[in-house]
């Protein structure tokens, strides 16, 4: 997703340090301390503009969510909603991280979100698909045994690979939705990108697995 | 897929003995002393009208192929091709096997096609599905150890189903392809359902799968 740049952007991240975390990798093993309670946590990676977490965010207050989102010039549309609807849940990291597992702790984390990735189609790129085993291990290392991985795409070339991939890491499908608007799911919450290309009747896929 | 009574079928699978195994109990563990041959057979659950067991046998002729198919009326053109092409690596059976452990042994097939199945998509019918998991238990057994799955369907739900079926009873995907034939796969040959379906624009899915 691309966006303008945002002179601002700087600032408005420091301003909004309650919700940005500008020294994730200090809260390794910390996060509940962080929330203060003991709500599981569940991390989207790629916030986009923010639709899906602040949704989600409100739809399950005993919930918190951690969203990392790289684009700095998109991360504030998601900093600008969770201020607005003044979600105490919701924390947001603008950070590269190489590796999850320097941000967070071991079983630290109940649920991953994968919304609409990069499907990066090229065979060459294959290890930047965050469905690639060397994310799957890290994805091992900080979700809960019983954790869980959600992945939604419109992409039918990344579906696949990810499908392929989560089975032969030794995952298991527990779901598999092929157009996941014909189902009616009425707590699925849309990101924006999803919102605009269903509207245009484009199917999308979901996959829910477990380690 | 429905055919109309054909009172004459009895008598012409009876004189096609060549081709059509009327007591194929026997032949357990004896498949290969059948073909009087050692290469790998292949079996295809539900051959339909044939068209693809007769194409994938003069595809393949270093492989034999076992097809059965409940209907009568149908699997007689399945006879019909077969005879028609002499090809000498395909043997039909026209029997329910309420266990297909009674009619192959322990490793006796390489490779299993489950070709357009019958979705039975009420779920009070999930365990006539062919890929339910006391079929799938039936496949284990008579596959050798890194036997496949081979399975096509035009059917979202059934397909679904399946890829969290095979999952659960700890089948590993090989492969899982949304659209096969915007793949141009030469070498996949057509059931008659898939050439008129996919005709109509209708996507077919195939997943591999192996134990």
């Amino acid at each position: 997703m691309r966006a303008r740049n945002k002179p601002w952007a700087d600032d408005f991240l420091k301003e909004n340090d309650d919700i940005v975390i500008h020294q994730p990798f200090e809260y390794k093993e910390k996060w509940h301390q962080l929330f203060q309670n003991d709500q599981p946590i569940h991390l989207e990676i790629g916030t986009g503009k923010g639709q899906f977490i602040s949704g989600m965010a409100q739809q399950y207050p005993e919930v918190n969510f951690v969203g990392i989102e790289l684009a700095k010039s998109i991360i504030v549309s998601t900093v600008q909603k969770v201020k607005d609807s003044k979600q105490p849940n919701v924390r947001l990291v603008n950070e590269n991280a190489k590796d999850l597992r320097e941000m967070f702790g071991e079983n630290e984390i109940d649920k991953i979100y994968l919304n609409f990735s990069d499907p990066w189609p090229k065979n060459k790129h294959e290890k930047r698909r965050l469905t690639y085993r060397t994310f799957l291990e890290q994805y091992r290392h900080i979700l809960k045994p019983d954790g869980e991985i959600v992945m939604k795409t419109d992409n039918k070339g990344l579906f696949e690979y990810s499908l392929v991939s989560f089975s032969q890491f030794g995952l298991i499908l527990e779901e598999v939705v092929l157009d996941l608007h014909a189902l009616e799911d009425p707590t699925n919450v849309k990101t924006e990108y999803e919102e605009k290309f269903s509207s245009k009747g484009m199917t999308i896929n979901r996959c829910k697995a477990r380690f």
